[in-house]
């Protein structure tokens, strides 16, 4: 992973077979951010895992080929317990150019991913219980 | 709708069951807003319309199981009647997180969505008639 | 091809059947910029090409057909000749609602694109040689 800083933005390289989540949560740790806003994000991914809520819980597709990422779009908040975690959406596409996508659970940067974040200076956002979910809120 | 302001960057989360395109033009009013520029916007929508337009019309398709909002993008302008309105593109992706995609033309928020908005401090962006249509201009 | 500059954010609006990487590309060295971030852009296209990298080279696809361009996501960088050059996805839904994508190596605009782009002071983005390919780096 390759990051630098100008003011309240960070550009970020991932490197070829690491780990995109895993990545993006230690980025978050290493520059104590409170809040993040994915402004764009490209490249692509391997064995990515996607998700759709039924509303009880998320039904799961596996993709073990390579595939475009087409776009990420998403939120860094801190959770209950004091950490940092990505609420993140993808659009994928496959060897045929058809798209698949969804909430993103997990995935492997293939060749590079190009991501640039934006932080606000006085914001932190959190998840809190609200009506038995877990929801996003301003601070 | 939850609306928190960081100088010219808006984070709002809609309620389950809110009208989407509705509570963003409400957003737009309150806040007396002459542009607007969507950085992100993720979550989940039901009883979706999304159209493709054909030079003549928009052939529409109305999508009433709930979606995963994968990407959403577009603008805020004054519309000729000095009123403030959307457009918006977005990419949803089903049960089968299959893809389907389009103009926004309405849609209710499910669970929950997430979005993060960048206004322009001088700007004001409108639509006017050019060669019969209505396109966008920035002042 | 409009475009309005509000400091560092820039609004542009192409044209019916201009080039869009052509006008892109123009746009950057008329500015005399060493980066930008794509915050934004819809609209639609005409003749797409798209393409699935495959390791070796590009899976294309060209869909004649006017889409609907959902989203437009990537960035700007001074190649190894010292020229600007763009590194875009897309995302395309057809008359169908179905959506393709990839990454994108032409097209036309069809109707209206308006797109958003940051461009950050004292960043220069560059694509340099790595373990035999060009990758992105910040300067």
């Amino acid at each position: 992973m390759i990051i630098k800083q100008y003011k309240n933005i960070y550009c970020i390289r991932l490197i070829h077979k690491e780990d995109f989540l895993e990545q993006l949560i230690k980025f978050a740790k290493e520059n104590n951010l409170e809040n993040a806003i994915i402004l764009n994000g490209i490249g692509m991914l391997k064995n990515v895992q996607i998700g759709y809520f039924n509303n009880e819980k998320y039904i799961t597709k596996t993709i073990s080929e390579p595939v475009e990422l087409v776009s990420t779009n998403g939120n860094m908040f801190i959770n209950p317990k004091g950490m940092p975690e990505w609420h993140i959406h993808v659009a994928l596409a496959e060897k045929s150019h058809n798209m698949i996508g969804g909430h993103l659970l997990g995935g492997m940067v293939w060749n590079t991913v190009e991501i640039f974040i934006q932080t606000l200076s006085e914001a932190k956002f959190v998840r809190e219980m609200e009506d038995g979910n877990l929801r996003l809120n301003f601070k």
